[in-house]
């Protein structure tokens, strides 16, 4: 029956929705030019209005032609965006709330499923050990098929970690390392293959920036990396600048992607406008490619059907979306995820950090001195006014920046306990705590510049080489 | 002065005025949206209203929101398309008249130059012998800076030829080999190195077919290209799913190019709408990106700055006017360009030939028999009803299909004409100008399946690796 499509209508997508109306008021249009027989038109018409009346029932909106439903992801979930909910996407990170974005309405809006007790029961189960301090504090807290992940693990089936970094300055701070931490220690733990992204094509899309320069921060920043402590073995780090000219399956897997993805979907997802350029338009291709193994022939032997699991911050999930919606279309399996918080910076929780402001975090080139001066300079503190006060009423952990920073990187869970009572009951003053970040936060960035130092230009080179890693496949 | 923005918006293209006023409007509603001060808002929307004045003024059209004007062209030479004009794009070419396409009204849409009696001269002159018969008899009919690749070639600068085919399917026809017969007769004059690209990407974009297909076409696509003659050590073929993997330049090149071409802009030039695949919006850098010689550093020695030279059929281009827009702005030399007429289908010279019906033209792969079959049974006779009529009134060399073949590919000039006089007076019957037409097709086209037999796999990879050609740089 040609006139009431809705039979078949109930298994789209608001977005597929939107195409098939748009398509159809094209096709009315062409008829109507044409000057095609009435009923031929009338017949159009029909279909067009009931196509219509199906993608308000769906998505509670009126067609607008050349306005796809906004975000595909509230609409799915039959939520809508509050005036004054928090903005989080991969350029955007906003929120009017002290203690930053609130992550469970960030979970029912995305879709994804919070990481609770028992799922790290189940990895404590599993890699037979503690799990990182990251995911019993909340830090890595929702996930996308984390289960599939850990069944193949206990069926001995393999499967490999993907992360990555947009390479836009020479300066990184404490809290790019986060996703990195968290991504060694997932290496170590499941003993598995590792690649990680840098996006030095997008940097040189987004940015007023050369291709030279972007390709330079890449290796820069690919130093930062390896000095987390990355087996040389088991990781194999890329520019998209240099690896696409150099891999044999990695451009295929990108055409695949953007064969099976619109400008309106897009559109929808990233808020692309017509007049964005065409490279930003296809990059998110770019970056779902290397979820899939056959874009790593050297490291996978050309297999295909190795599942990928994704640590990554949750504002990065959009491309991973995307690419979960791809990946069966093209016969992948989709993506697993573990999504992190937004690091938070000094001044406050309310945005993420912008590596731009060398005082809004600390930065890996940071001697012991700037340390100490922007932690008691700018760390945003939940103490109150007076001494006086505070001993009274003691300080709020929610919002104090010092205090967060130790939930990220002190590992004493007894610790930081102590430190959290005592400046809940007002024991414990800002200066105090703020020494205590201090002392956490001079040896940890040491550490790493002393790291880093080791890592010559041959090193990244070792790194950055296409090749076969320490696992067979 | 912000309410009169006039002064400096006389430089701006349509399309950059276009884009003016969309941000205008998005500031707008932005100001409305954010409750702004009155005189913010007012001064806002006086810019918007000046702006929309001036593209009004510009394109003689209303600024409307989402429409960008539509060909650029049109606009920028200040003609606007008739409706009985022919629609010439890579994809469509469509004329009502049966002499086929209006060729001097395209070069005054498109802003090409016509190659005319002097350049012909200038290239014999150069060359110092007579310039092939496609250029004497106006099969290659435009260019554009034909005259600077002379200019280089008589300083003994280099330049190079680019060329390229989609492999839409393993059967090519005799019209296919028109801009090879010609690329092959340039390499020979002019000794330059040549690439040609094959967008097996374009074809798994573009229609239903697999990448492994679409690669397949390409490679046995090769063997027939290299079946006209070309010379290994001169020519470098390249698949793009293949090269784009292998090449530490293709990939910046076609960053670079996505880097400063709009969604707008591409819709403008290429039709495309919000439905289309990403893939398909950003293919045109793909094209563009091997009129540059740094996409070649295995040939060119790095070098960035040589000149490239691309025959091809006029409906390509769209891509590199494209590609000329942005070449300086990249700092690379503009490519120029030799354009070609169309082939026509045996059937008659209004459409272009379409790959998939086999009776629509000689395929490379036509037996004798299926020749003589094809010419007496579809080709398109100017010839009159009756032989009285005909040895009466003579006919018409303008329409007939047989005619127009064999001014593809009958060399001999003399003879040409003596057909031509003869056919117009009536001497000559249609069934005598076919079997000349046969008697032509069926050795060359022999000749060709002799010639291809001996491309073997090994000779294909060959002029597919790449590799350093016989020239220095």
């Amino acid at each position: 029956m040609a006139d009431s499509p809705n039979c078949d209508l109930k298994s789209l997508s608001p977005l597929q929705l939107f195409e098939r109306v748009t398509e159809q008021g094209e096709k009315v249009r062409a008829l109507k030019a044409g000057k095609a027989p009435k009923d031929e038109i009338d017949a159009a018409v029909r279909m067009l209005l009931s196509l219509k009346l199906s993608y308000k029932t769906t998505t509670g909106q009126d067609y607008q032609a050349g306005l796809p439903p906004k975000d595909l992801l509230l609409i799915n979930n039959g939520t809508t965006k509050e005036e004054d909910e928090d903005l989080v996407d991969p350029w955007n990170v906003q929120t009017s709330n002290a203690k930053g974005v609130d992550y469970d309405k960030l979970i029912v809006r995305f879709g994804s499923s919070k990481i609770d007790t028992d799922l790290i029961n189940r990895i404590e189960r599993a890699i037979g050990q503690k799990p990182h301090h990251f995911l019993r504090r909340g830090i890595f807290f929702s996930h996308r098929d984390m289960d599939q992940i850990l069944d193949a693990y206990e069926n001995k089936k393999p499967f490999y970690l993907y992360t990555g970094r947009g390479p836009s300055s020479q300066a990184m701070h404490v809290g790019h390392l986060i996703p990195f931490l968290f991504t060694k220690w997932l290496q170590e733990v499941f003993d598995v293959p590792l690649v990680i992204q840098l996006t030095d094509d997008e940097k040189y899309l987004w940015k007023d920036m050369t291709i030279e320069k972007a390709y330079e921060y890449a290796k820069e920043n690919a130093k930062d990396i390896i000095a987390c402590g990355f087996d040389v073995n088991k990781t194999f780090i890329f520019s998209d600048l240099d690896y696409l000219g150099t891999s044999a399956g990695f451009y295929k897997n990108i055409v695949k992607v953007q064969k099976h993805v619109t400008f309106n979907q897009v559109k929808g997802i990233f808020g692309f406008t017509d007049s964005d350029c065409i490279g930003k338009i296809s990059f998110p291709a770019i970056q779902a490619a290397p979820s899939f193994s056959s874009s790593f022939p050297q490291i996978f032997n050309g297999k295909e059907n190795i599942q990928c699991l994704i640590p990554c911050a949750i504002d990065q999930d959009p491309y991973f979306r995307m690419t979960r919606d791809v990946a069966p279309r093209i016969g992948q399996p989709k993506p697993a995820l573990l999504h992190s918080v937004f690091f938070p910076a000094l001044q406050g929780a309310q945005t993420k950090m912008s590596a731009s402001d060398p005082n809004s975090s600390i930065f890996l080139t940071d001697t012991p001195k700037q340390i100490k001066t922007k932690i008691n300079k700018h760390a945003f503190s939940g103490g109150r006014d007076t001494i006086e006060e505070h001993r009274k009423y003691g300080g709020n952990c929610d919002v104090d920046v010092s205090f967060m920073y130790l939930t990220f990187f002190l590992e004493d869970d007894d610790r930081l306990e102590q430190l959290k009572q005592a400046y809940t009951s007002g024991e414990l003053l800002t200066g105090e705590l703020k020494k205590v970040l201090i002392e956490t936060m001079q040896p940890l960035v040491a550490a790493h510049q002393e790291r880093r130092k080791q890592v010559t230009d041959e090193i990244v080179k070792q790194f950055m080489t296409p090749r076969k890693l320490a696992f067979e496949f």
